[in-house]
């Protein structure tokens, strides 16, 4: 069964503590903050305390961070404690190891992100000790984009691989997903599905989240 | 008369509608906005989008956007134009004019903010074309810090400097304000004081906001 | 048949117009323009505004510009608007699709350049939405050195993943190409050519572009 | 008598050595290059050669280099040993005894340049090593900008401690210098003027240095 | 014959040339020197001097220096004088054929040495250019971290390559290495083993040399 | 009485021990430890431990290090626990109060240090909370450089802003220090003399030092 996570970065800012419980009545499987640095990606999102805040409002739905950001080692410590996963970029460190240590030790499950252009050759190392790679369907930084085809290869290849090697490393997709676009991200091997306009920006958040679902659970 | 604008950083995230209201109550005279990237300053605070949201939830009240950020004029042409004052950090860029004309020409009132260590030789120049200038009284990044008292002697300097000079500059002060420090912040010259824990750290935020001024007003 | 283009890099400054008429008169295929920032390379080399003038001194033959520089997006609206072709590095930015799409909207033919050390893995997904890749076989930064030679291994890699997906991507080679390298690295899968001292460094223009396109038309 | 000096920024690029001969003919004190790399200012202009090309086509008028680049050690030893004159920013270098020492070691003149908003209290202890200083009256980066007024200021007060010490180090000025600019900025102090546009960008070149000539040479 | 690298960072620094003396009894086959600048890695250990003293204190045991820094291009003449084979790191240059080839035209053997988690596809061209790679087995900048298991993989994966393209390039190996791992990396195809804490964490320097040579030829 | 630092940098590395007791027998005030990072300044010298390992070797000898380092701050709890004074560069930090409470919070004593051309108006306001400032009389970087003038004006000039505020801050100077500069840098106001060659430069350490300490306290 393919999880679905509501990404807040569409959700209405002045009444936050609402937003989560329409999408929790929707039954989301996690939700998912998308931390931006102006650097990493040339946008600034949300801060620090998110996690934190999103914890108060919540009532037991999972918290899954994505940093993008520089030097996120920095970060870390404060965001996994207050998560159930934490994502950062394969581009912003040259210490995979370390990083995905830090998330672990910190009480989150770790997963490490890929931008569309990236290789999955960068992670072949370190694969098995995640617990997911998320891959960017869109380039990071804003939300609304369309997604971007050839990505429906990369998925396939790394679920290949993780199947080959008997990893339980799991797949997420993020960016251009909706109700077109999730049948074909699951049939290539996705385990998540990470949406932002597509359920927050719908009138009926339930029924949008139930579109999405049934949708990513549809045989092609 | 004093002004005071209460910094959002100490406000609760899940009903920020309600935290606004009650400020408005409060009769502040302008909301302040701390923006952070995680590289000018070692935190990540809140979005660009932040001032719009604002927008939508104010009623009339001035918004104010501390910009702790490298590159500011990546972010200026947005975040001007759904504010009324932009201040951005003397140490954060090298072309104070262009940075300074970036605001104004996007339809804000451009104010220098200068680190607690800063001279103000640094905007000597500029002065005559800023709304504003911004001492910070503590190292920015956090708030609950305490006042750094060589601060009143900056401020002092700087008032005398755009009194001597005739200019119409106004002092803005950031750090540890509170009714301790408040009334000496204004003795020294300050015309606007920023609160955020001396606010929204308060059970009561309309009393807290009434002490506050009170204290600004008093004279010593 | 390979296409042949000049670079102006070894053009005389004081007469750009008549060292123009030269090459047009010898019939290349384009003119090659290397703007270096300093930065991504160790070498300053020439600015923004040639495709500009050199579109008022041709007469109809296509500008190709390589950018040896950071963070190309900032250049590229100006740059793709006077050029046929804009190259980037692979190097120099994690976000190949969004830069390919700029140029694309800006009206040029988009191009990834790879250093010598660079791995194909790189553009794996992106290869398709390419006009072309520029195989450089020199480190970028200066004329006049000799060709590397394991880059006929990754002209060959290159030119059988096109061929195997179907692309239609185009192969550049640029960096030690003369009557010697000409051959072999179209006898590997090259499309066109670079040239700048081979070119420019003869006394006589036009006999050198003939003898360059002989040796890279000639079987092997 | 006050130096004029010709940018070739405004300069018609296919026809250098023709418009270097007009320059000549109208008798101007240097040319002047400014070298930018997209980092220090957000332009990309000339490169590293420009100096050794305008010395092949210069019969005996100095070449003053202005460099708008970050680490201008870097790129010192080639520009200064093809110049007469060599200027970097202070904004560029936390080192300017060593800057300075590099160009006069390399057979140079040495100059320090000065973003407008920045302070001369940056170059109180180098000032007596220096040929010139060069104050910016625009940001730099771009040519056609308007003269910033509080610029006058500045020159002034550098001119009263450069006569107070005794030192016999001169005040170049760039930017919006015109007729109208020139004799306020004779007045206040400077020794020589760089104009782009008010040479390059008039038909009658001759003409347009004459009549700045006579505008900064004329008392008010 | 498995050589068998002694590194200083775990010596003691007040008797330098006692702690040398010992390791030359036991006959490590070269003394590997961590140069870290604190920013490629976040530690700082030894200086550049350090091999040009090495000279003098050893008699005739080679000197490898491993360069934990950004920009290694500026070190490497200093350095690659005072040494016998120099790495650097694949992560910290995009010039790799630039850096290897400077090595060797300052008298030393290049090696390139990779991080954990990064792909050998990174020198797939360069490979043939090489003295040796180094496989970091932890994380590069403390000593005392744990073996990283995967790193079998990658050691065995490079040795397949080496031997297929027929080259002589050597594997270096260096973290987490004792008479448990030892067996396990020369096993996977290691030449070279480096180690630290092994070496000098113990009291008996000469016998801690012979376990480690014994474990790594012993067939498993 | 003025003080007297040894600065290591000139010491033999390998027979540390013993450089250390020479040094003790002349009765030094202190040691000084330069640790660079070639980024800050373009050498690297001795690293993090230095302090820990002279603890070891001294015998009450008080220990400075001079930091001469980016982002100090990542350094400073470690160096400060095994240090009697540490400076940090001003150049280094747009936020110096924190880096200075940070160096008091570790239990050290917090001296800034000023390169040879930055105004002393830099340190304007945090001067009252410093042991001491360090007056850079050569460009930082290197041992053996000539001691630059005009910094005898820079460190009257402070010596009278301290006395005139009534602080008890104290003036440390470095760069190009003998028998020749010591008595002019003691009569302008320094408080502490370090050197390097002047002091293991020589043959006989402990003449070295009373012929510095005796030239330091002549009355000029």
């Amino acid at each position: 069964m393919v999880m679905i996570g509501a990404s807040i970065l569409s959700a209405n800012y002045g009444h936050m503590a609402e937003e989560v419980r329409r999408a929790e009545e929707a039954k989301v499987d996690f939700f998912h903050v998308d931390i931006m640095d102006g650097h990493f990606v040339p946008n600034l999102s949300m801060g620090l305390k998110v996690p934190e805040y999103l914890q108060d409002i919540t009532h037991g739905t999972k918290i899954d961070v994505h940093l993008m950001v520089e030097n996120p080692d920095i970060f870390i410590p404060k965001i996994a404690e207050a998560s159930d996963m934490v994502s950062f970029h394969a581009e912003a460190t040259k210490f995979l190891f370390r990083t995905v240590d830090l998330i672990a030790d910190n009480g989150a499950k770790p997963i490490v992100a890929l931008n569309p252009s990236t290789s999955i050759s960068n992670i072949e190392y370190v694969l098995e000790n995640l617990y997911g790679v998320l891959i960017m369907t869109v380039e990071p930084g804003f939300s609304g984009q369309s997604f971007i085809n050839p990505m429906l290869k990369k998925i396939d290849k790394l679920k290949n691989l993780i199947l080959t090697e008997g990893y339980d490393t799991k797949i997420f997709v993020d960016g251009g997903i909706n109700t077109t676009t999730a049948p074909k991200v699951v049939e290539a091997g996705a385990d998540a599905l990470i949406a932002a306009s597509a359920i927050y920006g719908k009138d009926d958040v339930v029924k949008a989240v139930q579109d999405l679902r049934a949708s990513a659970n549809f045989k092609i």
